[in-house]
Parts: structure tokens; C-alpha cells; sequence
């Protein structure tokens, strides 16, 4: 079967990018909790990998993508595990990880509305696909480690994954050119995140103190 | 494909109040944990359409719901952002939220066991179908927030659950006529789950203190 | 349909007591956290039987294993309401509940593995599919219980499912016998967790407290 992957070597490239980088930051997350060396692994694993499956799982995708390519098992695992050893070398390189960080959630995205564009399924489920895609693996991480996720509170980062997907989406809708759309999306959803962190902007919050239940 | 809910459609009309009431008290949750906009959006839909989701993933049912149709997240999303605005008079709807919560848990309770019963799969999975239509997007949404899942503390959630699927599933082997089963089970177990709560009823609880592991 | 568990009665016999001694500590972690008798049964079906559906949902091996044998959720809950009947009689029982438990580990892990190989998958994925088996249940357990799952924290649990799969399949590969190799990794890996939990044995951990995001 030809995947989404093989038709565009340089998302596949940056696609094994991304799930070394989300494996790494997930390793230092597990760090933070002493989690022992293999419980390091599994969570560089689940992270990298997770949102992916999460997606092949609801939209009955089959077979995962790491069932298919058992080696991406092997490289988000060993990646994690190389993370003990560099760990403290890494907050020099704090900077580009988080620079990694937006690349992986912009790549995710447009993996994840690929798929579902070729499932034929419809625009909102093709981003919420992208969405999916690019953050659920935080989310699992997350949960994991016993802490609500970021995700539902972090700076622009599930907006920069439905921005990216309506761009690259829309686009493609209105006849653009293909690659130029893709790019041209990924670009603008890399901008928006580095420019999030960089000044702190979020979405706005909302805050209930009233009685629930 | 003709779903479940094609072949009735004030239980069709039930599951949409079902879905936006499930999704407007999870957006109030969501703002107790001082999520953002979107993260409110997200904990909305998840709430709303994961006890389905998880149903139909557990049973192999695809496509999914919300796949499908997609104007299901935009309805229970868009339900959550309106909580938002209206949150702080929702105090004095607080029981009316109420009712139309317990009213989403034997109408979701209904539909799992239908699905069930159209995969021609025996009793006690058509009964489990049913809880976990019912009960699981509270789960997803307690995991998200970082809490014990209510559901397995609190007042007779999952047991009216389970008591309304077996009269019901019950009620339709014993020859009843369908409809009037499906009404009287529906209102037995509303009037369960409201009584409980009007009188704080609850399964006695397992206490142990002792070693463990 | 012949399933895995039909090609070796012992198995098969293992599995069943398996099942029910992770119920029964199951059961255990719910009345530490003072769960009603509803939630201590659920909570004993998701951890017996939690793994073995998600490594079936990953894998796309559909129908799961209790849709196919709905009375496996009867034992499981059934078992863990037992539990709260004999309690306080459990300490006494440790011992026996912890080699049962260990038993459980290896006994999935190879069930795992078998269905990953009937499936014809690549070696990672075998050894994967075992751990998912092994491990996964007590994961779903830790976190509808809102902790860090003992798995990436405990004593060498799910490292004695990898070995006990590399042994299992790796033997096979090379030949061996399939039921003298099956019991020897069960053996090997039984011994490793027992010595495990006797001594104290653990993985390395990992401890990171620079700063990350």
C-alpha cells in the first residue's frame, strides 16, 4: 500500500523529525517523574506515536501506522533512551526543541488531514483528523503523567493545528497549486506558534466558579 | 446506511438535546479548571460524543458517529462556546441541567443497546454497550480534568445505567411491544437517577485500609 | 472462529486465573480509594480485561475478546465483588495474590504475542502486542484511579513481559520446540519478577530537573 508518507519525501523527512523531537521532550517529561529507563521509552513511544493511532483508531484506519513500520517503535524508544544520556546538554538546546516541537505539530496536522482526504471523508473530519494527529500524543503524555494536559490550556497549540488544517484544506478546496497550499499552510501555522510562545499569547480563558454539581 | 437513530426519531431529538446538554456541563467543568476557549470547545465534544466513539471503536462499528456526522461536533463544540457566555446564569438552570443530564444517560443508554442488538451481539454485551455509551464520555471528561472519574462514586450514575438496559433489553426478548418498553425502561431509570440525587442515594461503597502491594 | 486460547487447554486454564487475580487487586485498589460496589466491579473488568482489548484495537482484531465470550465480564466482575466480601481475610493471602498476578504478566504477555504472530506481524510488533497484553490493564487501572501507572515506576513489570516475549518468540524462531519454549519464557520471566519483587530489583531511573517548557 502506498501511504500518505511515500508521496512526499520531504513530509516523510520531517515527519521522522517530528516524532524524534516529540519522543525526546516526552523523555525529559518523564524525567521530571523519575520514571525508570524503560517507563522512559514507553512514554517517547506513546507520545511520538500516539496521536497518529489514536486517529488510524477512530477513523478504523487499519493497520497503524507502526504495526506497518515497526521501526518507528524502535526510533522514538532509542530516541528517548538517548535523551537520559544527553539530558543535561539539553536545555542549551532548549530552543531548537521547541523550534522541533512546532515543526512536529504543523507536520502532524497536514499528515493527519492527508489521511482523512483519503479516506474521502468530510472538511470537518478531515481537520479534526489533522488536529487529532497533531495533538493527542501531548495529550496521552499527559494523562500518563497525572497532570491535566497542556493542550487544554498551552499557548495557541491545538488553535495552530485547526489553523493550519483549514489553511492547507481551504486551499486546496479553492484550486491552489498543492505543495505551494501545504507549504504555504505549514509555514504560516510554524509562524504562529514560535510567535505564540514568543510573546505569550493564548486564547482567552474561561473561568467559572459557580456551583456544578 | 440507516442508523439507529433513523428508526425513531423523537429518540433522535433526545440524543441532540442528550449531546448539547452533555457538552454545556462539561464546558462549566472545563472552567473550573480555567481551560481556554478551545480546550472548552475540545473537553465539549469529547464528553459528549466519546462514550459513543468508545462504543463503536470497542464493537469495531465503523464509521463512527461524528465521522459520519460531522455536524455533531460542531453542534456539541459550538454548545460549549455558548456556555461561555451564558455560564453565569446557568446557576439558576442548574436543575433543569440536571434533568436533562439524566435524561442523556437513559437516552444514551438506549442507543448502545441498540447498536448492540443491530451487531446481533448476545445480552451482556448489548447491556455493557449501552453503559459505556452511557457512562464513558463522563469518564473521558473526569481523565481530562485530571479526577477520580465520578462515575465510579457517585449516585447510581452506571446502575440506572445498567437498570435501564436490562428492562429495556429485557422487556423486548419477553415479547413487549418495542416502543412502549423502550419508553417505560427510559422513564423508570429517569426517575431512578433523579431520585437518587433528590435523595442522595448511592451503592454502598467498598472501604479497605489495609496492605496492598 | 479457533482462537489462540483454544490451542492450548493450560493456557487457556492460566488465562482464567489470571484474569480473575487481576479482578480480585483490582477490586483491592478500589476500596483504597473508597469506590462504590458498581465501580469496584468495573474497575475489576477494565483491568483484567483492559489489555487484551487494547492490544485487539490497535491490532484491528476485531470482534474483542469479551464480545466474543461476554461471560469473561461476568467473571471479572463477579470476582471482584467477591473481593469486598473477603477483604479483610487478603493479607493473609498476599503472597499467593502477588505469584498470581506475576503469573497473569506472562500468561498475557504470551497470549499477545500469539495473536500478533496469528496476524502475522512483524517481531517488534509480536513483542509489542505481548506488552500491551501484559501491561495495559493495570495502565487503564492506575489511571481511572488518577495516579502515575506503577508500570513506568514498578519493578521490572513491563520488563519481564519483554524478555518473556523475545524468549517465547525468539525460541521459536530459532526452532525450538513451541510448547518447551512457551513454558521456559514463562518460567524465565515468572522467576525474574518474583526475584524482582523479593529483592527489590528495579530499572534505573531517570531524574531530570532542568527546565523543559
Amino acid at each position: 500500500m502506498i501511504g500518505p508518507y511515500d508521496t512526499n519525501t520531504l513530509l516523510h523527512v520531517f515527519f521522522l523529525i517530528a516524532i524524534v523531537a516529540e519522543a525526546m521532550t516526552a523523555a525529559l517529561v518523564a524525567g521530571k517523574r523519575e520514571m525508570d529507563w524503560l517507563g522512559v521509552c514507553l512514554l517517547g513511544c506513546v507520545t511520538a506515536l500516539g496521536g497518529g493511532s489514536m486517529r488510524d483508531v477512530l477513523l478504523g484506519n487499519t493497520p497503524l501506522t507502526w504495526v506497518q513500520n515497526p521501526h518507528y517503535l524502535l526510533l522514538t524508544g532509542g530516541a528517548a533512551l538517548f535523551t537520559i544520556g544527553v539530558a543535561r546538554y539539553m536545555h542549551k538546546l532548549r530552543k531548537i526543541f521547541l523550534l522541533l516541537d512546532a515543526i512536529g505539530l504543523v507536520v502532524f496536522t497536514v499528515i493527519g488531514c492527508n489521511v482523512a482526504i483519503g479516506l474521502e471523508l468530510p472538511f470537518v473530519v478531515v481537520i479534526a483528523s489533522g488536529m487529532i494527529t497533531g495533538c493527542v500524543g501531548g495529550v496521552l503524555r499527559d494523562l500518563l503523567c497525572n497532570t491535566v494536559p497542556l493542550l487544554f490550556r498551552a499557548e495557541l497549540y491545538a488553535t495552530v493545528s485547526i489553523v493550519t488544517g483549514i489553511l492547507y484544506v481551504g486551499g486546496d478546496a479553492l484550486g491552489v497549486n498543492h505543495t505551494l497550499m501545504m507549504c504555504t499552510a505549514m509555514a504560516i501555522g510554524l509562524s504562529l506558534r514560535l510567535l505564540a510562545i514568543r510573546l505569550s499569547w493564548g486564547m482567552p480563558k474561561f473561568i467559572y466558579k459557580g456551583e456544578m454539581d
